[in-house]
C-alpha cells in the first residue's frame, strides 16, 4: 500500500518539476507582486465565485451584477499579466485533467467493461 | 513535460497493485456474475442517480419515490456481496482522495500561500 504513496509523491513532484507549473508560478507571482493586479486578480475570483454560488442555489442575478462581471472579465482580458495568468491555469489544468484520466483507468476499465455488458 | 506523464503511468499501474483494488476488483466481479445481485446492483445505482438528478435540478421528489429509495438501500444493506463492494469501493475512494490531495499540492502551497497574506 505504501508503494502507492510513494509514487504519488513522485508524481507530485514531477508536477513542480514541469514548464506548466514553473510557468503558473512565475505568471501568479507576477500578478501578486503587483497591488493593482492582485486586486483586479481578486475581484475577478470574487465575481466569479458570487456568480456560481448564486447559480448553483437558483438564486436571481441582478442587471447590475451581470454587468459589474462583464467589466470585471473586460479589464482582465485587457491586463497582460492576468490574462497570462489565466493562460497558464488553462494549461495546469490540462494537465491535471490528463493524469487524473490516467489514474482513474483502473477504474473505468473495471466499470465500463461491466456497463458494456449490459 | 513527457516526464510527468511516466510517473502517472507508473502510478496508474501502482494502484492497480493495491489491496484496495484488487479487492474492489473482486467484490465487484463477484456482485456482476451473479445475475440477481447485478440486478440489485444496478437498481441501487439507478435510483441514486436518478435522486441525485432530481436534487441537482431541484425537482421535487415524490413520497413513493424516496419510498422505493429507502427499501432499495435497506436490501442493499442486506445483500453481503453487494455490502463488500459498496465497503471496497469507499475504502478505493479514500485512496484515490489521498492521491489527489497529494497531486494537487503543488497548486495548494501556490494559492493558500498568497490567500494567507491578504
Amino acid at each position: 500500500m505504501s508503494n502507492v504513496y510513494d509514487h504519488a509523491y513522485s508524481l507530485e513532484k514531477a508536477v513542480r518539476e514541469t514548464d506548466a507549473f514553473k510557468q503558473l508560478k512565475t505568471s501568479f507571482e507576477s500578478v501578486m507582486n503587483d497591488e493593482g493586479s492582485k486586486e483586479l486578480f481578486n475581484q475577478f475570483r470574487d465575481t466569479q465565485v458570487n456568480l456560481q454560488e448564486k447559480q448553483m442555489s437558483n438564486q436571481e442575478i441582478s442587471e447590475a451584477e451581470l454587468e459589474e462581471a462583464r467589466s470585471v472579465v473586460e479589464a482582465v482580458q485587457q491586463h497582460e499579466s492576468i490574462s497570462q495568468l489565466m493562460e497558464s491555469e488553462q494549461q495546469l489544468n490540462v494537465m491535471i485533467n490528463d493524469i487524473s484520466k490516467i489514474i482513474m483507468k483502473p477504474l473505468e476499465d473495471l466499470y465500463g467493461a461491466s456497463l458494456e455488458e449490459e
